[in-house]
């Protein structure tokens, strides 16, 4: 693909942004790759001051800039072809998609699906080998299902939705359009709930539902539990990573981004636009406020404001957790200070 | 279904509990939801003061109260039929179980699993499609073995148990009569043994035993592995939530609950009715004491003493742990004004 | 198997190790045992100074001993029979591979595998039932694909990996030689990379590749996701425990060790024989250097030095982290006793 060729494509996800580029060369271009890595022949982004310093080393042939004049100039004059955005690392996602599709099988139901009578399936569906799918399902058009997928009775999956090999969907579940459930994931399977007696644990059935607006996606392995009574609910367009954990109940809302091994308890309601990283745990019927963050490893008990960023274990005000983290590292020789400082006064009151 | 109709069947599991009950109405119910969201023709439940407050707000024709007069009056004031306990939790998961049953196919062997010869399967069992039975395997009467499930060679499933898709149970596993393997799930899979020499990582085959006893649920996507020697073990009742990790050679007690994301390494004992909240780490060896608590994120090693409750990464008492994270914040101010008294006393000696 | 005929084989392993045995006493020898369970016809082994004593006890017929004349001594006395070595652990890893093999299917395809005609499979290989393999695919020789395992399009892997079941290997993956892929792990799944927008997340499709060098092992329901461009790559034999979380972009040296539930976030570079304990997180882009140690729990942020040993949340030097986390459960009465100190001397400047 030439560069001249791309520069319209690209234009059209940098919304608002109209794109200048170097019009001296037009490479011909194989593919994209990170600057540090990229050879002759590939496209490869600049963002942020950390790679700047890579325009005047890259092996690249072409490359998405900042609209910096310097770095375009500097650019130029090494026979880069460029394009520069605001937004380089969209602009790039873009490329990447010029380059590279996942793999997406042909339409098909194959032979060894076992799919009950029962079952409504779209048009132009995928249903590959081993797939089973239980009385009273539903499956939208255009919807992707790769091997040794299992779906329980009564779910329904919305259209062009995808579901990675060996996830598993629940009864009781409810999957929008344009999701994608990536291998191994449990959707809508039994709450974890027991009440205590003097006998033991006592199960409470999980009757309620799992709902996936649109545009949800949920990583591998990861689990979504459905509650005793109401929903378990994730909003359109959240994203989860891979291992996260949503308890029975849950209340995600819309445009959230979820790292690895994020987990919820039973009950917690998550705004909008609110960013969990990885390993952070949210107790039992908190409330996590819009556009919230949480850094790595947070421990969320209670409220968390709209807006908050939050840190540590359990979880407090990012600024504050920085500097009493920073000072933690210092006790051995604070209380060693205090101490002397307590001989040298002696402790009488 | 009456109102009047569940009276009886509820009175069943509230144990010593003699229920009282209003007998001035009998609403048609539909089913159940939790109060804040019950409509009309729904039976919910008020437990704690956090809830009090719905008694006179929800839409609920039927609720379950604790033996609180005052409630009870305002209740029936209202038209809502109610009934008195104390365990309103408890009457209610049974309550639940009046309107719903999890999905439980009918007995079949489908004719796409593929159980090799030598396998003895119990009367009344549901083998679904896909699934895969090998060598030696033995099934009780009355499993549930959900489609696209493997079982390894030689392994023992009680009566009663129900194996949810796509979960593994490997070689040298037993597992007892009414428990529940939810989706994804690996039991008995090779314990991480290696040992280190000069060369790297030498292999320590994983020739012990899995041994679930009986009522034991494990969540979806959790793991437990088979020991180099001797039996890893969990205990009668004990329940695991999702992405539960327990290593090789742990030996965990009787009706114990561990939430989602918790991990045990190798050789750790857990006593009976320990609770383990979610993500909690329990180090090597370890030992934790019947009836002990250990609250989210803990970090345990060396020895907790029965009934303790522990928190915190090292974990430690409970009280310590709020007294101390609630200082933690107060780290900076604390550090500064020290900084400030030893500038005014001088450092000296 | 007569122990006099077990000291050969296990002289194999114990490199630059000449081992002495007791002559007096050549027991027919069933099986293996730790020290404490052993019961008489069993061969066990005592490493540390901890289960020293139990030569004194156990009823073991055989051990591997230290190189310690005293206790060689008193298992003379006791009629047991005896080897002694300075890798008595590694030793005895050798002697469990003489009494047991895990389960190892006898080579076949099995006739319910899906095998895409284009997929080249090597000698002597076993694929069991319902195993899906996709166009494009290489399997090498004696390949053991356990059932239910699903194989991408163009996914190579090398002679002698064994896939257990349920496992999912995606698109653009290189598996190399002697690997083990352990139940539900996925490997090869799509990074989670969302470019943040004002109308959303938008997706950034991963066009990468994902390299597992030879001899790694991956444990039950982990993840190692590739990246958009570039590799995610797990280097020569490395060992992931179970659940272990591998985001996009990660390079992961040689013969590292994780243990369950790690996580690393994208980018990460991790030096060669490093060491992560339970439930580690490792921030983006974080570099860890050879020959480092992360306790259980820690949060690595930026970079690792070789050879350190860190702990904690953040991580620091492990010192440092004994000696805060320590004085951490004494903040209480150093707050208490610094506040006293406060109001005796006044609050002045």
């Amino acid at each position: 693909m030439k560069f001249s060729q791309i520069i319209q494509p690209l234009s059209a996800v940098a919304t608002g942004n109209s794109l200048t580029s170097n019009p001296t060369c037009d490479p011909e271009l194989q593919g994209v790759a990170a600057v540090e890595e990229a050879v002759a022949g590939q496209l490869s982004y600049i963002e942020g001051d950390k790679f700047a310093a890579e325009v005047g080393k890259t092996a690249a042939s072409a490359l998405i800039l900042p609209p910096n004049e310097t770095l375009q100039a500097q650019a130029t004059e090494r026979g880069i072809a460029w394009i520069a955005t605001s937004q380089p690392r969209l602009v790039f996602a873009q490329a990447i998609a010029l380059f590279y599709q996942p793999f997406r099988p042909t339409s098909e139901i194959h032979p060894t699906a076992v799919i009950h009578p029962s079952v409504q399936v779209g048009q132009n569906a995928y249903i590959g080998p081993h797939v089973v799918i239980q009385a009273g399902a539903k499956v939208g058009d255009d919807v992707c299902i790769h091997p040794n997928v299992v779906v329980y009775p009564e779910v329904q999956i919305g259209d062009r939705t995808t579901l990675h090999a060996n996830c598993v969907i629940h009864e009781r579940t409810r999957i929008g359009n344009d999701c994608v459930i990536h291998s191994g994931a449990a959707i809508g399977s039994e709450g974890f709930g027991f009440v205590p007696t003097k006998e033991g644990w006592y199960k409470m059935e999980q009757s309620g539902y799992t709902v996936l607006e649109d545009g949800v996606e949920v990583g591998c392995n990861s689990t979504i539990d459905r509650p005793a009574v109401g929903e378990t609910r994730i909003g359109r367009n959240t994203k989860l990573d891979n291992m996260v954990h949503i308890a029975h109940g849950c209340n995600v809302g819309e445009a959230c981004a979820m790292a690895a091994q994020v987990g919820m308890a039973g009950g917690v309601k998550i705004g909008n636009r609110v960013i969990l990283a990885g390993q952070v745990g949210v107790a039992n019927q908190s409330t996590v406020g819009d556009g919230a963050i949480a850094t790595a490893q947070s421990g969320i008990h209670g409220d968390v404001e709209p807006g908050a960023i939050v840190s540590g274990s359990p979880a407090v005000d990012n600024k504050i957790y920085l500097k009493a983290s920073a000072i933690y590292k210092r006790l051995p020789e604070m209380y060693q200070a205090f101490k002397q400082l307590q001989r040298r006064l002696g402790k009488t009151e």
